[in-house]
């Protein structure tokens, strides 16, 4: 899949498209048509992947309007073609018995979501892989430190990633958090499990919603999923996945606003990796922009509305099924995750090449002149004043700045560059 | 184009899609090439249309990104075909010369809104005028008015009903207005058309400066456009369309909400119109959802952030193309544009074919009991007790509630639906 | 009024305080009661202005919960207080007689959103003299044109000024229409004047609802606003001024950020006008933030989400008076409102005392290198290689760029920034 | 505090107001002065409690505007005010001695923000008594189960609640994880800890990174904070908390709009609790409106924006310090926060005193008919019709749908509520 007005879309490839939406309901079918003939509720096994695919897509959510949604037509479709040959026509009827149609969008949804948090999550170890070096090598390289754009005080290029890689890592935590407690949807029409509880009752079950309960264990099992309590109108499950793909992109975002900054060519400390074809101009022939920081930076600055859409949704539910605040979800969910997973994508490739301009960074730090060590200076005067009470030795002012003046003023760069490494290891190191 | 996760979509056709924009970014390259060739800056005409269609969306997509922008794909494509049989190949080097990646871009998305802008004027006039002959059915359909949800004053359905008319002449105005002021845009690199004046210059004309401008001219009147001093980082233009969206989902949004609450059974004293197909649910035989304004409900919540995003893109611009802020429009727009197009058709559907259930509003108020004329009766004990100082005489209470009494206290409703009607026909028989 | 985390907030003085909005609601309750009298509808006049005040706020905000909004509680004072010695107490009673709370709310927030917007009026025009003259002084000042942060081609710093120009000149046209449109609420219960009307029938009127809206014409001629029919649910007009006042705070965002960016110390172009106590360090004595330029910011990115509320609960709005969505609009509104004034007022110090280093535009420009007059040089090229065809003459390429190469390289600067200026003075004659 | 136009604000009392945050940042400063004493690095302690107060807010506010925040005003106060009778005036200049503006803003907004974040967690464990005293009311109070607005199956109000519970504790775990994690802010200038590294180093110690960190450590210690690195531009603490906050009012948004729903008169299944001087309309004597459920669902409107904004601040965070984005989260942060505390509280009172009408419910549900059964219908025919290969026994087609029916037709209900109530008991067990 690509997208004309979304550069870099094909990063994320089929990952949350229509087809793989499509297939991840009829997985939920099967899951569903599976454990309720593991069970004896259903008389026979269906094999339902392959009856439906990409080509059934435009008519499927063409019809989708009529019910609002498209699993009506999805289940007439699968009712239609799932009768093998030799078998009953009435097999295939019970197809979908017990689900309700958000059962099925939202646990397909949530299968198409894991599949992109699973990627997002490998990006974020190569994003770290690549923080690490990047870390470990501009450990001393010394730069002028900016707040509210100007000059403060010295700092190194290695703590500015360092930031980065704990930035990284916190977005690695709420997108594994959410990943880990991505639950099922199967509640039947109201959330009470009434049909498919019926069909154990009138196999004779003595406690038929105890039976319900274990189909949608098992529903939830073959899928990979959690089992939870129906969420149709709690709709935590789904903010926890927006909240933590927006962190992701803020996190992202923040760097490449770093990069795009320090690459504006008066300032020429970091320049994205070089590749043919990549931040050229159509007019310009000398131009080399900072392409990637620049979508990112998009990304990250479209993503925190999409996510409080979802919030929105989420405060909208009403009844047991929301009219109107759940069909908003989906495609904002969908949209966010796609964007979220080719921004992790470019991330990943800024970070693996950024180059770094250690030269230029000192040079930038010299021109920065004597005010960037003044706080220091003033440190100095007052532990001076103060030393016929605290006994310290008043040193002298020292000479104008120059890089080898700030080395002495990074505090505990070090130790907290250190502390970032350790982190970021542990966290390579756990096989998750 | 369909949409399995945006139901309706469909409705929106082709507008605003991959090829509907890369066909826009043609017709601007064809317009800005025939404008120089018509002042004798180009030297020969070239047929741009049909060079690129459909089946290139997809590279040109991928390629997208090493710009960050689609258009250098798209002009090396043009360029390469642009060579008819017997022309010189350098002729086609011509094309695109003196624009930037963002005049085509902004130019072909102020295009393809224009069509959207057009249809949903289209959709909004059909939409009045179902309101208008709603208003007319139902000048005398009394209802219980509700605030808060509980039960507040009689009113009519009628007045309600011209409520939803205003809004969706609000709406109008609006789209009308975004629709008037669509510029071109034509800056060149940074907005100071230099490389187009330096075509006149070299040809020896004494005010290129002012042969630029008046190239960029001919090319918003060959495309229908208005010209403005270039916006490539005063984004009001943008901004602007995005309110206009907005404001109209949320007049639809607004009647879709009463449409849904009065469609409860309970209350039972609106129904969606009846279609074959329409409202079913997967598991519920009996069901008759309000599809429509479920779905046009969604389209309002999720428009909001969405012309957000918008305007946290034009306070974000910098310098003379922002980092980032720009590209965060393109797909954002569209997104809004398309979804206005879909719930703009719903809502005209929905208008044209709805049911009013008069005895079950009359009911209603019946059962509402005498608390709804209590403001009634507060004002003539008021009145009766003031009447030695006013003179008014002081009326007896009256029996409770029923409809005939109800008649008697819709104040200025008549009027007030009339004046709405008048705005209604005014606005119908302007042939805009 | 001062808030410690909005720094600058008490630039917008008692502008939408509490105290104002009471003091506006006050004025509702008067303008109406007048109407009355004047109708010979009630039977006394009463003075109303000062009967309750600033000390009222608390136990007034205290009470607003009880029904949802502070004007039961007001209308209980008002009543209690407004018997002057010598009247009877129940002249009091005809207060507020005829209106419902949301006509109070409503209108008593479009008074106090007056004032901010004349206000907001008023300093734009003190920023567009502003822009005015530093678009004449910097005419010909000649910077580089940058595009997603690199170096592109020249353009001048008056025509940077001159975008900021028409920015600011595009927010005074949407105020403008904001202000223009501000209509009165006068609806009754919900929204049928029944109540008015009511008092004019027992006064044996024979067309009391005609009478009602004349009573709500005079309210609104009273009031300065224009009448219109009852918006209880139809919220265009606070959209409407909520996407006005973020057009607005976009355009100062824009031009923010440029200071912002131009006043980094490697770029060096700009700085913020010098004030004493103005852009201090708590620990760094050399720092010089530009302060005024982050707090603009600030507002800009804080504001677009705001304005999407009053979207979102206008699409939210039922029945005849919302549950909630209604609500959610007061405080969104007045923060909107309020900040915007913090910002129009700084971004007119910003650019009144703004400080332009043309001498570093230029040697920035000289240090980008022949790089930003590639694109002339291929314009140059092409015109050459095509003389055979076209009759231009093949210039030579040019020496390395210098600042007079690039004045060669302007285009239609000097055209769109005169037109930009006659924009202004149009805008500056006009007595409005 | 109150606020006029956020009825119900004075419920979050002093959380969070000017004073609130002034009294924390001169906790920190404190708190930070002590662990310098304590190191032998500053020469005296000095008790800074007290000597600033509500009082100098005003000025405090105003003076922000020169620095961009109320730090440097507060810094000048402490020093000027801190001189004790026989203390050297040099002993106050310690202060804030190795602190940053943002690290003196950030913590005292972490702090409190944690006061807000106990007061909800308190709130909430109330709300969870609360929703378990009412499930188990309901645990057989059999209702109509309504999706899209319309009658679908039966199912429990037990069960409805459940689900409201569920979300609360949802919302628990999400306040509590961002409560847990609340980190000091302590950086120094770019987050290097420079400053106070110097003041070890001129005392002669070996390690002075490693007591700048110790510092740090202490400090948060001193304030009941985890330490952690600096995060000046790293956003996540800002944006975990924001996210937990707006994870709240959704959740009591959905229960609130399912109460203003069912409150309905036509619906009638729920009222809120009645309480004096509370529901009442300022001109309609009859009204009982759900004041409550309209705050809360105001609540629950306006918080995600805020929480997108936080987003947008965090992804826009640049250098050492942002210009503008981080100013932008502040006054956001705390409006969310007040406004959750307030949210909270009225979610509390409701759930206390939430009447419900079971007979109604069952009226209501008899009413809906046959309909709500004709699911159960389908799987009875379907289970008959495959009797011979599943080996069922063919129900008889029931009666007309009445309660007693609909008990039969619960599903899993009793199991799943009672697995609700076990996860609120461990909640309400555990002491935290």
């Amino acid at each position: 899949m690509t997208d004309l007005l979304w550069p870099g879309d094909e990063r994320a490839g089929d990952l949350l498209t229509d087809a793989a939406v499509l297939a991840a309901m009829v997985r939920v079918e099967q899951a569903w048509l599976d454990a309720l003939v593991d069970a004896g509720l259903a008389p026979k096994a269906l094999d339902l992947v392959g009856l439906v695919g990409p080509d059934d897509v435009p008519a499927l959510a063409e019809r989708a309007e009529g019910g609002g949604n498209p699993v009506i037509g999805l289940v007439s479709l699968l009712r239609e073609r799932a009768v093998p040959p030799g078998a009953l026509e009435s097999d295939a009827t019970w197809i979908h018995r017990g689900l309700t149609s958000q059962d099925v969008v939202d646990t397909a949804l949530v299968l198409v979501v894991r599949d992109a948090l699973d990627r997002i999550a490998a990006q974020i170890r190569a994003q770290v892989a690549g923080l690490v070096a990047l870390v470990e090598a501009n450990r001393a390289t010394v730069m002028v430190g900016r707040t509210l754009t100007q000059h403060a005080v010295p700092t190194t290029f290695g703590l500015v990633v360092a930031g980065w890689l704990d930035g990284v890592l916190d977005a690695a935590e709420e997108i594994g958090r959410a990943r880990a407690s991505l639950p099922v949807q199967i509640g039947g029409a109201v959330g009470t499990l009434a049909a498919s509880a019926e069909l154990a009752r009138l196999q004779g079950h003595a406690d038929p919603g105890a039976v319900a309960v274990r189909l949608a264990e098992a529903t939830a099992e073959a899928l990979g999923l959690a089992w939870a309590r129906p969420w149709h109108v709690r709709r935590t499950p789904v903010v926890r996945v927006g909240d933590a793909l927006v962190t992701a992109t803020d996190v992202w975002g923040q760097l490449a606003t770093d990069v795009a900054t320090l690459s504006r060519p008066e300032i020429g400390e970091l320049a994205e990796p070089a590749k043919e074809g990549r931040g050229g101009s159509s007019t310009m022939p000398q131009k080399q922009n900072p392409v990637l920081s620049v979508l990112i930076r998009r990304a990250a600055i479209a993503a925190p509305p999409l996510a409080s859409t979802l919030h929105t949704a989420a405060a909208l539910a009403v009844d047991q099924r929301p009219d109107g605040a759940w069909h908003a979800e989906w495609e904002t969910l969908r949209t966010l995750a796609r964007r979220t997973v080719v921004a992790s994508d470019q991330a990943a490739e800024l970070l693996a090449g950024l180059r770094v301009d250690a030269d230029r960074m000192r040079a930038n730090l010299d021109a920065a002149g004597p005010g960037v060590l003044a706080e220091r200076d003033g440190i100095r005067r007052l532990s001076s004043a103060g030393s016929a009470s605290t006994g310290g030795s008043g040193p002298a002012m020292t000479a104008p700045t120059d890089a080898q003046a700030a080395l002495s003023y990074l505090g505990a760069t070090d130790l907290l560059v250190g502390a970032t490494l350790t982190r970021a290891r542990t966290f390579l190191e756990d096989p998750a």
